[in-house]
């Protein structure tokens, strides 16, 4: 059988290697504190105007429909600041992140991991100070993470 | 409802911050590589002599029927130096640690929880060159991560 990782390799197109050359550079240290709010609040509300949370297509925003904006904004910085080689601050918080876990109560499928990236690859472009380099990383971590999740959901229903 | 983490914090008596004590001190760099290898083959192995895979409860043995001893040493030490703040190991081999997800054929019930963690006491008191201040954290650490699983567990059974 294919592991979770080989799976996100194989749908995502993004070798694990490349996923994962975020733990070559201190992206943190780079890029700061702030930039990684910036980015996730521009995922969830593109400063204001929502973007995740008033997405067009109601399957997708239907997955958030339970979530309070500001604890999922700080749910995902700090997640990405303590994956990215900042403070644990998720940790702290809330305990280990557990992936697959808690993302278990949503569909994670293709479709919405392929919705999740292009939404954050907006974000991304709405973000400044997140350098060439930098983007690729964290494009190729997010991809990766994105198919090694809908993976992890597939284990919920072993004979799909 | 009550969160994973506050679960775990209740169902183990380790309050979170203790548990994650383990982010104020680098036990990688204070411990080394090797410390790692010998407890996580003390525990599987026992040096030898078998420990969990030579438990003599099938129940719990039984757990880990279906693995490989060298891969499960492998799995665990890899992990821990990558938690206690060393090198990414695990992830550059497996990618997320998705405890819940990973965890989630077994049947990680509070007995087998507290079996686990049995084996480990025993696994640390075997290991030399762990102090005393780098085992509390370890096994505050420990006890409330193995019931973090517990909790993680029941989601597979949510009218339990």
């Amino acid at each position: 059988m294919q592991s979770l990782q080989q799976k996100a390799a194989e749908w995502s197109g993004v070798a694990s290697a490349d996923a994962f050359s975020i733990d070559e550079t201190n992206l943190f240290h780079r890029l700061g504190l702030q930039t990684f709010v910036d980015l996730s609040t521009a995922f969830y509300d593109s400063f204001g105007d929502g973007r995740v949370f008033a997405d067009e297509q109601l399957w997708f925003r239907s997955i958030f429909g339970e979530s309070k904006k500001e604890d999922a904004i700080q749910n995902q910085y700090e997640f990405f600041v303590q994956r990215m080689g900042g403070p644990p601050l998720y940790s702290q918080r809330k305990g280990h992140p557990a992936l697959i876990g808690r993302h278990r109560p949503y569909p994670v499928t293709h479709q919405a991991a392929e919705r999740w990236l292009h939404h954050m690859e907006q974000a991304l472009d709405a973000t400044p100070g997140i350098d060439p380099d930098s983007r690729i990383k964290m494009m190729n971590f997010f991809r990766h993470t994105a198919f090694f999740l809908v993976a992890g959901d597939k284990l919920k229903n072993p004979a799909d």
